[in-house]
């Protein structure tokens, strides 16, 4: 995770959307035909466009109000026992039209490209009922629709219980798997199926009733695990061959093994403890000497991480997981990649892949974690096509 | 600091670079001359400008690999102990040319109003030389010069001991007291004195003659107190009667009661305690409790805090120091304004004092601290004239 294969003063060569050379500018200088198109990063860096394998970004209103209570000494416990919380954007995502929902996350996905990402896996959950959260996935197809970002979308039914369902878990499973998911993959809206899988909100054996649904219905496996406990469900990832097991601050060795052996990939969100207020960080370095393939993302939503910025994940990657800066940009790139079923077509500037990349507002990719609490990207490309050019004064 | 004076759908009479009445936009509306220039906000917040009151903007090249090292394990002192740290940038910042300086300080001042910020409090102290402190000093005078951003001057000459100084402490205050000083207040290049008081730096005794004697030519007094060890700098800073004491992480209740009786203001740097992976932050609580005029400032410079960004600052205000989003504002504005000697006119948008205020892209105030990681400031004015406008997509 240390050697991303830095080419000082790089170039590349495009061609048809794909990466079709890299090397030194002399190197590419030689294959550039007459007619083509020439994009001066000027002595900048340029990566491949961060991969944000974990977000939740199409929700209506914020929780501001909450963020402050908690500051203040409210727990999330407490916010959530009165209807705040995941519930409190529910109700008002539920009310939102499929049109107000896609136009305030169009909003926010600058936000993701300012940091320089160009991929984004995007989770459902704030539906929780089967037209809502058909909604929500509409939105994200929408979203992914003009090409200037891409998208992998995940079914995240199981995120919480609504309000009706209240100490209804089973029936709210049964809703979750004979009408949702069936109607996710007929539409084939969905490629992944995600639960917030904790013995507090969804427990392990009622999380495997809905993964296990929608193997059989050809859907891929991630996992909310261990945020709040140890380990039920990193195994339970483990277990079903899930693609990632996500926040893992809690995961013990016995966890961390079962994650390795199965080739489960973990998928760290630092920027959700840190504006949790917490300090229960997760233990990357053990994770990473052992050998895991760890995947860094924002966590974006109204609730416990509030950030598109892949840098500032970046930054508390450098200064509360001890992460290097090659480190974290391979979690970002390369590894997140593979953790969406991409690694062959993005997360790095190789021969074939999808020319998605960034240029970035600095002179060494040290700096991405280094100058923190800012936008560093310039321009973003996906497909060798400029999606976002951003002004510089 | 807990109550803002929001005024919802509000508005502001601004004439010649002055604000001559706020109000709801209803009052305002009446008072418009045809041919004023209408400047609309579109339903996003207004803010004063921030207010940085501790920042560092003037040096040559960065510290990244030194942070990277620090998040691996190696100790500021251990990197300082083989010439790293503050004395390496001197080393790159005396053989930069005044116009590189000047070049890359512009570069990156829009880093500071991208984040809202519209006055900088600037320190030299990377020179550390006669001809190098004037050099810094001089820059900061040019940043200024085009208006877009207002800037104070603050003379740090006992910032660190030079490498030709190492164990000749006495024969460097000499220089700063001797030559330094009298050539910053003959050509009225510094507005205040600030010293790194610390016993392992520049111990009270020590410091206590630098700022005397920069007391004498007429220099206010900042301080950089407490930072790893408790009060010695604190008590320095009301014994002188210092318009702040910043930093502040060790301060004990002697300390923070020397300061309120002397009425000096702390200026607490939570982006430095972040960026050097520390948990020991300052005891904002106890201070706001006690009646203190808290102030939050970036401390913006290549070692231990580099981030221009305000909203970041007020993003650590709430997760790390658990003040609220008024509190924050009010600490980075007014308060920080009064802690420049400007708190007549900037730091509010109040009648008669400089039009410097920004259009924010949220709809709450409360979004400031809590959608962490970005750059949020649209437009940014300094006397009613636009600085810098930043798109969106």
């Amino acid at each position: 995770m240390r050697d991303l294969g830095v080419i000082p003063a790089g170039a590349m060569l495009v061609r048809d959307g794909r990466v079709e050379l890299t090397g030194t500018r002399a190197e590419i200088e030689r294959w550039v035909s007459a007619d083509a198109e020439i994009v001066d990063a000027g002595g900048r860096i340029v990566l491949p466009g961060f991969v944000d394998a974990h977000t939740h970004p199409v929700f209506a209103g914020t929780r501001a109000d909450e963020f402050e209570e908690r500051m203040q000494g409210a727990t999330y416990a407490e916010i959530a026992a009165r209807g705040g919380g995941i519930r409190s954007t529910v109700r008002r995502t539920r009310e939102a039209s499929e049109a107000e929902l896609l136009e305030t996350a169009r909003r926010r996905r600058v936000w993701f490209a300012r940091g320089g990402t160009t991929t984004i896996e995007a989770k459902s959950g704030y539906g929780l009922s089967v037209e809502a959260e058909l909604k929500i996935l509409r939105v994200v197809r929408d979203l992914a629709a003009d090409g200037k970002l891409r998208y992998v979308a995940t079914f995240l039914g199981a995120h919480e219980l609504p309000d009706e369902y209240r100490s209804r878990m089973d029936a709210y499973i049964a809703l979750v798997v004979e009408e949702m998911l069936p109607r996710v993959a007929a539409e084939r809206l969905a490629e992944y199926c995600d639960v917030f899988c904790e013995p507090s909100v969804f427990p392990p054996q009622k999380a495997r009733v809905v993964l296990q649904a929608a193997q059989r219905l050809g859907l891929k496996v991630r996992m909310h695990a261990d945020q709040f406990s140890a380990d039920s469900g990193s195994l339970l990832a483990a277990e079903l061959g899930a693609a990632t097991a996500d926040h893992l601050e809690r995961t013990g060795p016995a966890g961390m093994e079962a994650l390795r052996k199965a080739n489960v990939q973990p998928v760290l969100l630092p920027a959700s403890v840190y504006a949790l207020g917490s300090n229960t960080y997760p233990a990357a370095r053990r994770m990473i000497d052992l050998g895991l393939a760890v995947v860094l993302a924002t966590d974006f939503n109204p609730g416990s991480s509030p950030t598109a910025s892949m840098p500032m994940v970046l930054s508390l990657a450098a200064t509360q997981l001890k992460m290097t800066a090659a480190e974290s940009i391979t979690a970002s790139t390369i590894n997140a990649a593979y953790s969406l079923g991409r690694g062959g077509e993005c997360g790095s500037l190789e021969r074939g892949k999808w020319a998605d990349f960034v240029v970035h507002d600095c002179d060494d990719y040290r700096e991405l974690p280094y100058f923190f609490g800012r936008d560093p990207a310039r321009a973003v490309y996906t497909s060798g096509t400029c999606a976002y050019k951003f002004s510089e004064y």
